[in-house]
């Protein structure tokens, strides 16, 4: 049903070999004719089959990327990123989540592989990465990005300053006064969430108090339990950081009505908004995926040099959480 | 240096062909051998090439999916929702965004079909797809969400009932006594915002007033300067009704200070945190992404019925913006 080059030919009173010459930008044709040939390439909506151009090339053109869940919003905007960089150099975007599930991001990067991706891009999920050993080795690039590979893999990584931003945040509450400080974080297998942890113990010293830490997922009814536990000591923290924007966001609920001094990790829409508006620790996700892109379309372009490894730089937006 | 099937038969001690029968899941084939070769493909990290093997049976199992902007929540959880949907289904999401741009659209679809994607879903951008016709024609079946394709175009399509959703909101709104209630809303070349006009405008009935009416796109600028203009009338608007997610936010940023009732149209995060809570009318994102897959899914699998037009339901969350 689909029409060919023949029936382009046909269409155009030319030769096969010329059609071909036009769609592959081959000099030897004529303006006039090749005027001719493109009509009859529109007028049939004769499309040439990529896939199997590319399969004849050995690249696909087509870069995989995992992400952590495309729902959220910081990994929409890194995915946003990468979007934009890799289409404007003529890359397709195959894009799957994770949902935090090692066995999916497995998967993922399995059939991403099976396609031939030309290079990989991956928030892992998991903390073994030896799966991919064979893929590296046969020259399928692939950088990490917000986390690093398990421990063994040789890739380039990106991050952001994880315990560098804790400390920022952990700094500007102590600089308020706050010296009982309470840290909320995700589950202590993901990287970034022991990175702020680290940050926020060693910003504390002496200070630091173990039952002032809860590090588990995001769910309304934990973080309640959790700030219920630590208002209930004798000396319940004076302020809390939050270890990610959903986090952050479970955290705001959890308190309705109570209130207390907050810095949190990530920034979020409509932090501004809120009353007070929320002190945070921003990162660039759309810096994140725009860097990785940008080096795993160098290392597809052929760079071998040594892995690479980049950290972003944090801020902290003051806006009233901490300082009204 | 990829690890052949030949070094798979080598390494196992058997013959090309019983590699071939393992891998393709054919019998004949003993469990201690297959075994065997299973442990070489583990061992070598064979990845069979499903790109050519897809190419020779003529499907790709892969799903093209545009949208307007990842980067946007309603559009991300729409994706999140697509993507669960076809990758349970064994397929692949090749995903680009058009970010409102019709040529940008065009171009994407052309890649994915250029790839030979098995189906394709779009929020269109533009408001001609005579560019596909030759696709449909040849049997890539398209589903449209959000937004219908241009004139001349049958292909299914997946909306929410927005003229529904805009009197649910509008008639709220007089319920609480308001009679001069402005609309703003996105441009009107785009067809959720001439739908909500259309809703807003018949509920309104004779209380229309064209001077309370703004469709542009969503800057803060654009919004203060239209705001500005309204409240300046001798009888400026005494509510609000806003045309979609992004336009109530920028709107509540707009407004800084100021306060007036209003209803927004979409759910967004943190609407039931600020002060006072936002209602809206909602529409389930994840509802059309599902749907819109689902429907996909069935046309890929041969369902050649006349095509559908599901419109999904809308509904009105009370929260405090216009009722404390």
């Amino acid at each position: 049903m689909r029409p060919t080059m023949n029936d382009v030919a046909r269409a155009a009173g030319v030769a096969l070999k010329t059609v071909s010459r036009v769609v592959n930008g081959e000099p030897g044709v004529n303006e006039s004719t090749a005027a001719r040939v493109r009509e009859a390439i529109q007028e049939l909506g004769y499309s040439r089959n990529e896939g199997a151009r590319m399969l004849r090339r050995g690249r696909t053109a087509t870069i995989g990327l995992v992400i952590e869940d495309v729902g959220d919003p910081f990994y929409a905007g890194l995915s946003r990123a990468v979007e934009e960089s890799v289409i404007r150099h003529g890359y397709l975007l195959l894009t799957g989540s994770s949902g935090e599930d090692p066995g999916r991001e497995r998967e993922l990067v399995r059939a991403f592989c099976d396609r031939r991706v030309d290079g990989l891009i991956v928030i892992p999920a998991g903390s073994d990465h030896t799966y991919l050993r064979p893929e590296l080795d046969a020259g399928t690039p692939a950088v990490f990005v917000d986390r690093p590979p398990g421990p063994g893999i040789d890739a380039d990584t990106v991050l952001c300053d994880n315990a560098g931003g804790a400390a920022l945040a952990v700094g500007h509450l102590l600089r308020h006064g706050h010296r009982r400080i309470a840290f909320l974080g995700d589950s202590p297998s993901i990287f970034t969430a022991t990175e702020r942890l680290r940050g926020y113990r060693e910003t504390l010293g002496e200070l630091f108090d173990e039952r002032l830490v809860t590090m588990r997922p995001a769910t309304l009814e934990g973080v309640r339990a959790d700030l219920d536990r630590m208002f209930a000591l004798d000396d319940p923290p004076t302020a809390l950081f939050t270890g990610n924007g959903r986090f952050t966001m479970t955290t705001l609920r959890a308190l309705a009505g109570r209130w207390l001094p907050l810095v949190g990790f990530d920034d979020f829409e409509l932090a501004d908004l809120l009353s007070p508006g929320v002190t945070v620790v921003a990162q660039d996700p759309a810096g994140l995926g725009r860097v990785a892109a940008e080096l795993l379309l160098r290392r597809i372009g052929g760079d071998d040099g040594p892995s690479e490894h980049l950290r972003l730089p944090v801020r902290l937006i003051v806006r009233g959480s901490v300082e009204r």
